[in-house]
């Protein structure tokens, strides 16, 4: 590390060169030899395993297991579902070479693995009694993209991605909402990042899905964020990948799919709705150091102080806390604030000698940059209680901005005045036509259809026919 | 699943039938449509699962921090150092073509990452201050393979490789051999597969390295599977890639490099060690089911039994046991033995209208197929009682095994009345050639030079001169 605090650019003079100067100086990530890819550092995988872990014991406590499924498809799997070949076809990437020999068929990385879960499924499902299959899988995936950006869109990212077959279209579709529920329940609760949740609009559904539930997120830019996804896929995969079980009727019947993802976007989520001008601030329950402390003492006291903060630090460890002790020499104690501010720590312990005298610390904040003086006593305690509280204000910071920066409109001359940034909720007349109409015209798309059970107002916000149906609108990454 | 117990073939009349029979009957794994390539499913992946965390936490509490590097190296990467490419480019998959266009340059899909990660290395450490860099990556990888097997050879496979640079030699042989005792550690004490500890011989070590250790273990058929490997690469990727360092005196070195992996291999080693005619035989740590409750029960009692069986099932739960009630109808309890005999659930508790009267239960181990009766009272810490002794005996009848397939022999006659089955153990001169005369005369290869000190005594097996190395051989897979 350089002796010289990194800069960051202000969020107002260039929001995507703040997004960058934060995600490479606070060592989340860096860019690799090849276009479009990244490397994930430590800083950045850490907060990928708590989100793992998060959505591992809600995968199973409702059922489901992880699995794993080859990453290459042969192209024979990949083109048999008509609307889904056409949708990733021109994003894939091709294996033609193996073993020093050019290979019978090319073989497609997985740029989503329906059709070759699909193909296992159905040699392995044939009785109702081996419904419902629940499995879920981590792995990477590839999607050949021409404007990348760390994170947010990259040409292999990390994600998880949930296949479901089930006997009904009931349980499907119930399977669907369930595991958005999950998303939200981990993204909201973990995360602490408000959604917005909806179901997608036809235009802008998974390729080969009857229904496309979505979570959309406001960035700090007032650009919005598909954060996670989750389709019912009738019978659509089933029937091309002859997915067939015979019912206790004795009837062979097709099964009924769903699949469901989220990905180390949800990273760039992170960091966009919470990070300021200092850099990151992470939400404690997916924040790699939950607490540094500091020791501040120079001459006689170092000594004293550096093993005052020593007990400290073992203390809140043995609490179960992520903590981490910067008893760097050659930083000063103002440097170190900075550097670890720029890291998103939400707690940092103050000790100094006068602390050490009257066995107490001084806790800095860095949601509020609050500081406070509190007892050693306890300290674990207080220390749980304030990182709640961090939890909780960040989630209150980012849930007022996401409704100061959601407007009820009409038309979309409003939406101008507002520079097209954050969420417009209107009225739209269903027409694919409209759509189209209104990201040519304004560089928006429909988000969503809210799933918050408002009703239809008034005219279509593009074509000012009655509206047939409500839609959350805007920019989106 | 059928209504009928599905067959496995003894050990003794085909031992790869065998091992496919299992690995597929138990649900393990399945057949890809691409060749070499495997489903994990998951049963099998949860034995992954269990694995990771054990890896996990010992790499955490040695200072190793997980991240994740690109599936795409560019060819000009790949082949810079020498002896790398001329190991690993006949086995790589390359991709040519992306988002619809024919790429300027070759990208191999990682066949093992120091390059890539040679690569960020040198973009990263700049100072001793930077070192050690101790990185470690879950991942999957694809090698051309020609002959494929579930688990123990196949085109792509999971694994963890770690990456580390150290400021001197010693730090990195250190550290090559700190976590070869770290492999050995969950090896043995969590897959109950013992080990012989070895270095590997010139001929046989990693493209690149200056030594490779590695762990060696004996199958069921007698022959080798090597399970673990730690390679000290010296300086011969930091000069390809240019990592250097200024060190505190001024000057700027080249920094040391270590690379160490465990893949999914492992999990084929779980099944050959343990595995018997009746299927897989699981070590508790590693059993995705660790009991499983069987209520025997018709007409009138079935209910009052159920409902004790269900009282067992959560006090196990609650004790945090793996554990799983089987009430299926449509089978017979003998059925369900069998059943989960063959998928290696380590403990089997029988519930009947007897058991329930007298508020006890049959313990069945998979392990020895003793059964007992014991109180209901305390069950949960006779379960773990017995459950630790059933990892201990899997040890030990591995131990066993490994002691008496293992022969100190003079020359590869007596090799030969062992049908080349099992581990040998003789000196070589340390002649390449030699080696070579050995596989290409017997099938046999050096697995490794034992790092247990014991002396070399005799002539080398294979030209009689004197032995300058004590070198245990075999059939590997």
């Amino acid at each position: 590390m350089e002796n010289v605090l990194k800069e960051i650019t202000p969020k107002s003079v260039d929001y995507s060169q703040w997004y960058v100067d934060v995600i490479t100086k606070a060592d989340l990530v860096d860019y690799a030899p090849v276009k479009g890819f990244m490397v994930i550092k430590p800083y950045g995988y850490r907060i990928w395993e708590f989100i793992q872990d998060a959505m591992n014991v809600r995968f199973r406590a409702t059922g489901h297991e992880n699995a794993y499924f080859p990453l290459l498809i042969p192209e024979n799997l990949l083109i048999r579902e008509a609307e889904h070949v056409q949708g990733f076809s021109p994003e894939v990437a091709w294996v033609t070479e193996g073993g020093g020999e050019r290979l019978p068929e090319r073989l497609a990385i997985r740029p989503t693995s329906e059709t070759i879960v699909g193909a296992m499924y159905s040699k392995w499902i044939h009785s109702y009694r081996d419904l419902p299959v629940l499995m879920n899988q981590w792995s990477n995936v590839v999607r050949w993209e021409k404007a990348t950006r760390p994170f947010l869109r990259t040409t292999e990212f990390l994600w998880q991605e949930g296949h479901t077959v089930h006997r009904t279209q009931a349980e499907a579709e119930a399977e669907t909402s369930q595991q958005l529920e999950i998303y939200r329940d981990v993204i909201e609760g973990e995360l602490a990042i408000p959604v917005v949740v909806g179901q997608k609009s036809a235009g802008e559904r998974f390729a080969g899905a009857l229904n496309t539930l979505t979570l959309e997120a406001l960035m700090g830019d007032g650009r919005a964020l598909q954060i996670a996804t989750s389709h019912f896929l009738g019978q659509n995969f089933a029937q091309a990948f002859n997915i067939q079980f015979l019912d206790d009727d004795g009837a062979l019947k097709y099964g009924w799919t769903t699949s469901w993802g989220t990905s180390t976007r949800m990273i760039g989520g992170l960091i966009m709705v919470h990070g300021d001008d200092k850099g990151l601030r992470l939400p404690p329950k997916v924040a790699p150091i939950q607490v540094v402390v500091v020791p501040i003492a120079r001459g006689n006291d170092a000594t004293a102080v550096l093993s005052y903060a020593r007990k400290i630090l073992g203390s809140l460890q043995s609490a179960g806390l992520r903590v981490q002790l910067d008893s760097r020499d050659e930083y000063t104690p103002g440097y170190k604030y900075n550097d670890w501010e720029m890291r998103g720590v939400p707690l940092r312990i103050e000790v100094g000698p006068r602390d050490l005298k009257s066995q107490a610390v001084v806790l800095a904040r860095r949601d509020t940059g609050e500081k406070q003086t509190v007892n050693r006593d306890g300290l674990d305690l207080t220390v749980l209680k304030v990182l709640e509280s961090i939890q909780n204000t960040l989630f209150d910071q980012a849930k007022a901005y996401l409704q100061d920066h959601w407007q009820r409109i009409d038309n979309l001359a409003q939406a101008e005045e507002y520079g097209y940034r954050g969420f417009f909720d209107g009225d739209w007349c269903g027409a694919e036509a409209c759509a189209q109409d209104l990201q040519s015209q304004t560089g928006m798309t429909i988000r969503c259809l809210p799933l918050d059970g408002q009703a239809v107002g008034g005219d279509c916000v593009v074509c000012s026919q009655p509206g047939s149906a409500r839609i959350v609108f805007g920019r989106a990454y």
